[in-house]
């Protein structure tokens, strides 16, 4: 990740500035936003199933293996996948994808705005809050923790289509988690009493325990998992539909619906909630 | 698609020169072959549901409306999902995904592939064949036909993602229906003496008769269906998996599941076998 730092977070700036002189508006409800969390599963289950294709393609994380003397990555130290997903973005980025704040790029561009006129989008967040995001954290996990949990052994040199799969995981993950920011606000508008005093007592631990609901967490990790073995199942023309409940193996499955729960036990909820926190305490800047 | 001819087809080229040193092997069989495209279902059907998830957004696919006077919309009578496209294939062409002849890119590129080195991929592939694809009769049916049905109609400005997820829709599309080559090939060396013959006589209505399987074909047809219903139900932690047996309209699913089967019926099939022929009669020069 050391070659994030060449590029200056020039047009994430702008973006930042377009969304200043926009106020948060009502549109937002617990609603709207839980219902867009549980749309976001279906996408992060249905791109862990695609990126479960593939074999895990090792030397395309591995900086020293695919650059050669002259080439980008050694001149870098950047991996494949690392020079894929930041032209990837580029691109996207040109494209104006992430002037909609709800997606934020792994690395930041000088890419010029040129495929689209420029537009400005409502934004729902607190202006001098909307930058919060874990992306590092998240970039860090997916290529640590859940890839090797992903993919099996191998290397059949698909190593764009594969690493085009993991943009694809990155995104949706990056999406979902820093929704938190959204789910912060909604929260914040619904108690602002309550919430102004904690945030100007800069009490985390108290922030956290409020955006804390185990009993609600418990459903989402057992939906995620449940989609997981109905996403991830193989479907015959005239069979009965396998729901997965007697294989607890996960073997009959693209992506073993075990690996899906801990996904969501162990980084997604965690990080929405860092990012939940995060934002609040700049919700009053 | 006029400004698709800008572009000279050096890569293209290459890949093929690439290949043309590569017999076919043996690997090649009619269970791997029908393995694969049943898996490419899963993937054809998720794209489709996440393409859904935006509205149509016309104005992306009009080359008059995002075109400013010195833009490249334009200048070059394109318009941004084209231009989105060639930019995304354009880095994908750099990362190699090319060179594994599977993949067929909608554009041709000059750019040079540089962020791994080339590797070749083993073809299973007759040399000479190797070439042909629909791929401009994909591009027509996915825009003109296929995208009305699947997205409602409506211009949320999120033109970025939603190109990008109709490039993951033509992707699979054209892998899939291009993959006819390999069925192609797999038949043709199962029965040479009737082929050959057939080749020979040039006799594309006998080729495209022994090439059909009404029986296998509706098989196929109402399993990507069912797919549609069971990838595209709504999941609850608790609830019955619904089956949506009982639901013919299709409201209740992210995408009408006799959307999923027309396309299958009228053209993922007849274009596979369209493939299939063209590839036939190239088999023996």
């Amino acid at each position: 990740m050391a070659a994030r730092a060449i590029y200056a977070p020039l047009v994430c700036t702008a973006a930042l500035l377009l969304a200043v002189v926009v106020l948060p508006s009502a549109g937002l409800s617990l609603d709207t936003v839980r219902e867009f969390l549980t749309r976001e599963e279906d996408t992060i289950v249905f791109s862990l199933i695609e990126r479960a294709r593939y074999p895990l393609n090792r030397p395309a994380y591995d900086p020293i293996h695919l650059g050669d003397g002259a080439g980008p990555g050694r001149r870098l130290n950047a991996s494949f996948a690392e020079l894929f997903i930041r032209e990837s973005e580029a691109v996207q980025s040109k494209a104006g994808r992430y002037q909609n704040l709800q997606e934020i790029p792994f690395f930041a561009y000088r890419v010029p705005f040129t495929l689209a006129p420029p537009y400005n989008f409502t934004s729902e967040l607190y202006p001098a809050a909307a930058f919060v995001n874990v992306n590092d954290a998240i970039w860090s996990m997916y290529f640590n923790e859940l890839l090797p949990l992903l993919a099996k052994n191998g290397d059949d040199r698909n190593y764009a289509v594969t690493v085009d799969s993991d943009l694809a995981c990155l995104q949706v993950l990056s999406r979902r988690i820093n929704y938190g920011r959204y789910v912060a606000e909604v929260k914040f508008r619904g108690d602002q009493q309550t919430y102004t005093s904690l945030i100007q007592a800069k009490d985390r631990d108290a922030l956290m325990k409020l955006l804390t609901s185990e009993a609600q967490e418990d459903v989402v990790k057992r939906r995620v998992e449940k989609k997981a073995t109905v996403f991830g199942q193989s479907i015959t023309s005239d069979g009965p539909i396998e729901t997965g409940v007697n294989n607890s193996s996960g073997t009959n499955f693209k992506v073993d619906p075990s690996v899906v729960y801990k996904l969501y036990d162990q980084w997604v909820i965690p990080l929405t909630k860092q990012v939940e926190v995060e934002y609040l305490l700049h919700r009053l800047d």
